[in-house]
C-alpha cells in the first residue's frame, strides 16, 4: 500500500465546518435579502483576470499580495483581491448594455497572500453593494439604511455607523492653507483612535510642517461633540465660506435628516471626523461599522462616495457610492463574542430509523412531514435507538419523532422534546396536521435565532 | 491621459449580467434549501490546495486542465477542479470530530481549463451533496429523492432520473466470464444512446474481445424496457445465481418500493443499464438526469455510491453516496430552452423621485412599505418622470408607486400597474395596510415565478 497523503490545508486557508459555515450562510442571506430590498441586483465575474486589469490601479502593497500565475495559453492571469476593480472593468464592459442608474450586489470569495493574523485569512468572501452612475445624496442615505439594516436583521443591536464627508474635510484644510499637504493630514488624523491626540499632533508636525494653531484646529474639528444633527450645526458655522465645505455639510445634513424620516435613531450614525479612509478615493461621505463590543478588530462594513469608478478602463464618467461587508471578520468578530450557537443540523425534526423491516414507512413519514414545510433528517441506518439519539443530540436536535412496529402499525408516532425528555403519542397516518402542528408548537417553544 | 486598458474576461470565463445572475442565485438557492430539508448540512473548503491533494487521484486529464501555480511561499499549489477531491481531503482531516454519518452539501465555484464549447467554461459552480459513513440503502433512496425534488421544487417536470447499479453489471459481467473486461465493456456500452447497438457491438469484439453471443447478451440486458419495477423483475430472473447481482436487484427493489411509499411516480425514474458513469469509481448505484427537452447537454445531476472515499489521505474506511448539480450547465440549458424570464430586478416595487423638494417623504414612503416586507426601489435623482419610468419598463418592474407634491400633502399616492398603464389613489400615511394591501393585490397578479 503506497503511503497516505497527509490532509491539510495550506497555511493562511481554513475549512468551514458546519457549526462556521452554517451562521455563515445565514449572514450570506441576509446580505442578499437586505440588498435585494433596496432593488440592488445581483452579478459575478470570473475568480481570474488579465493581470493587466487587475495591477491597473492597485497599490504595491496589493500587488504584491496578489495570486498570479501563467496560465495554459501563456496569458498572465491574477486571482481578484477585492470585488471593486472587477466591477469596475465590467461596468466598463457592460455599462452601456446595464443603463445608469446601476446598483448591484457581489456576494464572492477574494484572495490576498498577506501575512496571516488571528481573525485574518488569505481567502475572505466580500459582500460588496454599489450604485453606479448617479451623484443623487438619494444615493448616499440609501447606503447608510442599508448598512444599518443589514445590522438590525443580523440581530445585533450594539453597533455605531462613523460617518464622515470628504468634502467637509477639503473645506477644514483649505480654510487652514492645508490642502497641498491633504494625505499627510488625513493619514495622521486617521491614527487619532489608536494613538491618541498628542501624537497626532507630533505627526502632523513632522510629515506635514502644521503649526501647533493648525493641528490644535485641525484637531478642534476633529473632536466635535454630539449628535449627528447637532455636530452639523456647528460645522456649518466653522466652515461658512468654504464652498466645498458647505456642500459637504449640506450633503451630510440630507442624510441626518433623512435617517429620521426612515425611522432611524439619530444615535446610530456618528459622525467622525477622524476617519479618512480611502485617502485620496473617496470623494463624499464615507462611512465606518463598529461593532460597540469589539471595536479592536476595525471596521465591519465600510465604504464611501467615488467620484469615477473606471476610469482606467473607459472614457465614461462613472461615480457611484458602496459598501463592503466583511463577512469573514464579521463571521470571526461573533465567533470570539460567542454570538454563534453551536448547532451542526440544518433541520427541524429527527427521525430515528428505528424498525429495520419498516423503511418505507419511515420514508413515507418523513415525507409527508417535509410536504407540510418541515425540514427532517432521517437517520439512515437501523441501529440502536439510543445510539441514533445520541447522535440527533450532537447535532443540536430538539425534537424526534421516534415510531416503532407497534407506532406504525397504529399509524402513531411518539414526538419526543430532546431537552425535557418528554413524549407525547400523536397520530399521523390519519391526519398529518396533527402531528405537524405538535412539532411546530414545540419548534416554536424552543426555536433560538441562528445568530442569539 | 494614459491609454486606457482593456476591459476584457479571460477565454472561456463569463460575466454573469443581472438577468442571468437572478435565476442563477434562485437555482442555487433552491438547491440549499432542498439539501437543507433532508438535513445535509453546509461545509466551504479553500479553492487552494496542495498540489499533491489535488493530483493524489485526479486523472491524467484533471492534471493537465488544473490551474497550478507556485505560491508566494514556494508551495506548489493548484485550483480545485471539483469538490469531490477537497470532501475526500477534508473529510480525512476532520471525521473524528464531525462524527459518521456525516451529509453534507457544498455549493462553490471549481476551475478547469479545458476547450471551451458552447454552454462549457473554464469557471462553474458544482452543487454537490453527499452522505458519507454509511452503507444503508435508505441513503440510496435519500439521493433519489433529493434529485426528484430538487427539479419539480426548480418548476421543471420535463426531466427523467436515468439510474443503474455497479452491483448489478458486474453480476451480469461475471454470468458471462466478462469481469476481467469491465472497464472497457462499460466504457462501450456508455456509448449506446450516442451510437447505437451495433458500433457499440463492433467496440466490444474490438476492445474486449467479446463474442458475438457475450454482446448480444450484455445489449439484452441494457435493453430490458419497462417501468422501474417491471425491469427489475426480469433482472432478477436473470441474475438468478449471481450473488452480487442479486444483492444489486435487492437494493434497487428498495429504492423502487421507497419512491412509491414517498409519492414519487414510478415513472420518474428509468433503470438504464447503459449508463456507466465513474466506471471504477461507482460501486453502487449510479444516478443521472436528464432533461426531456434538451437531452443532448447530457446529465444535469449525477451521481452514485462509491467504497471509500478518502482512501488516499486516512486509512478510514468512508463508503459514501452523492451527487453533483451541474448548476451553471443547468442554467445554460434553460437559457437555451428560453425558460429564464428577462426580468432586472430584485425589488416588487418601484418609486420615482417625482418632487426634487421632498426627498424625506420619499425616504419614509419607501421605508414603511420596506418594514411591511415589501422591496422598494426608489430612483436615486428627480429627473423626469417619463425618462424615471422607461428605466422601471427595463428593469421589467409591473408596479409603480407616484407621489407628487400634491399627494404628498394628502398623504397618497398613485399605485400605478405599469403593464395595464392604470393608476389608481391609495392613501399611505394615515394607513400603511391599505397601500401594501393593493400593491400585493397587483402583484399577486402579475408574478411569474423566476423560472416559468
Amino acid at each position: 500500500m503506497a503511503g497516505l497523503i497527509e490532509p491539510r490545508t495550506l497555511k493562511g486557508f481554513r475549512d468551514y465546518l458546519p457549526e462556521t459555515m452554517i451562521p455563515r450562510e445565514h449572514l450570506m442571506e441576509t446580505a442578499r435579502r437586505v440588498y435585494r430590498r433596496y432593488g440592488f441586483v445581483p452579478i459575478d465575474t470570473p475568480a481570474l483576470e488579465y493581470l493587466e486589469i487587475l495591477t491597473g490601479k492597485g497599490s504595491d502593497e496589493t500587488d504584491r499580495q496578489m495570486y498570479r500565475f501563467t496560465d495554459h495559453g501563456g496569458r498572465e492571469v491574477g486571482m481578484r483581491f477585492d470585488l471593486t476593480i472587477p466591477l469596475a472593468r465590467y461596468a466598463a464592459q457592460h455599462i452601456s448594455e446595464l443603463g445608469t442608474p446601476f446598483k448591484r450586489y457581489h456576494i464572492a470569495p477574494v484572495w490576498r497572500g498577506e501575512n496571516t493574523q488571528a481573525g485574518r485569512y488569505r481567502e475572505f468572501v466580500q459582500c460588496d453593494f454599489d450604485t453606479i452612475g448617479t451623484e443623487g445624496v438619494a444615493s448616499d442615505i440609501e447606503t447608510g439604511l442599508v448598512i444599518h439594516e443589514l445590522f438590525c436583521e443580523l440581530g445585533l443591536s450594539q453597533f455605531q455607523i462613523r460617518i464622515n464627508n470628504r468634502q467637509i474635510l477639503s473645506g477644514i484644510l483649505g480654510k487652514l492653507d492645508l490642502l497641498s499637504q491633504s494625505t499627510n493630514v488625513l493619514r495622521a488624523l486617521d491614527k487619532l483612535d489608536k494613538i491618541g491626540a498628542d501624537k497626532v499632533k507630533e505627526e502632523m508636525k513632522t510629515t506635514a510642517g502644521m503649526s501647533d494653531a493648525q493641528s490644535s484646529e485641525i484637531l478642534r474639528f476633529a473632536q466635535i461633540d454630539g449628535s449627528l444633527s447637532e455636530k452639523l450645526q456647528e460645522l456649518s458655522q466653522m466652515l461658512k465660506g468654504s464652498e466645498i465645505g458647505s456642500q459637504g455639510v449640506e450633503r451630510m445634513c440630507s442624510i441626518s435628516s433623512a435617517m429620521l424620516a426612515a425611522g432611524v435613531p439619530d444615535s446610530r450614525f456618528r459622525l467622525d471626523l477622524s476617519i479618512a479612509r480611502g485617502l485620496d478615493y473617496y470623494t463624499g461621505v464615507v462611512f465606518e461599522t463598529i461593532l460597540n463590543e469589539l471595536p479592536s478588530i476595525g471596521s465591519v462594513c465600510s465604504g464611501g462616495r467615488y467620484d469615477n469608478l473606471a476610469g482606467l478602463y473607459t472614457k465614461q464618467h462613472l461615480p457611484g457610492i458602496g459598501a463592503s461587508l466583511g463577512l469573514d471578520r464579521l463571521l470571526a468578530a461573533l465567533e470570539q463574542l460567542g454570538r454563534i450557537p453551536k448547532s451542526r443540523k440544518t433541520a427541524d425534526v429527527f427521525i430515528p430509523f428505528f424498525d429495520a423491516e419498516r423503511l418505507d414507512d419511515y420514508i413515507e413519514l418523513a415525507a409527508t412531514l417535509r410536504r407540510y414545510g418541515l425540514a427532517v433528517e432521517l437517520y439512515p441506518e437501523p441501529k440502536k435507538l439510543g445510539q441514533q439519539l445520541k447522535y440527533a443530540d450532537q447535532k443540536g436536535y430538539v425534537i424526534a419523532v421516534i415510531a416503532g412496529k407497534d407506532e406504525l402499525d397504529r399509524g402513531v408516532c411518539q414526538v419526543k422534546n430532546l431537552a425535557a425528555k418528554i413524549s407525547t403519542e400523536t397520530t399521523w397516518k390519519e391526519d398529518p396536521e396533527i402531528l405537524v402542528a405538535a412539532i411546530r408548537n414545540l419548534l416554536d417553544l424552543s426555536q433560538g435565532k441562528i445568530l442569539a
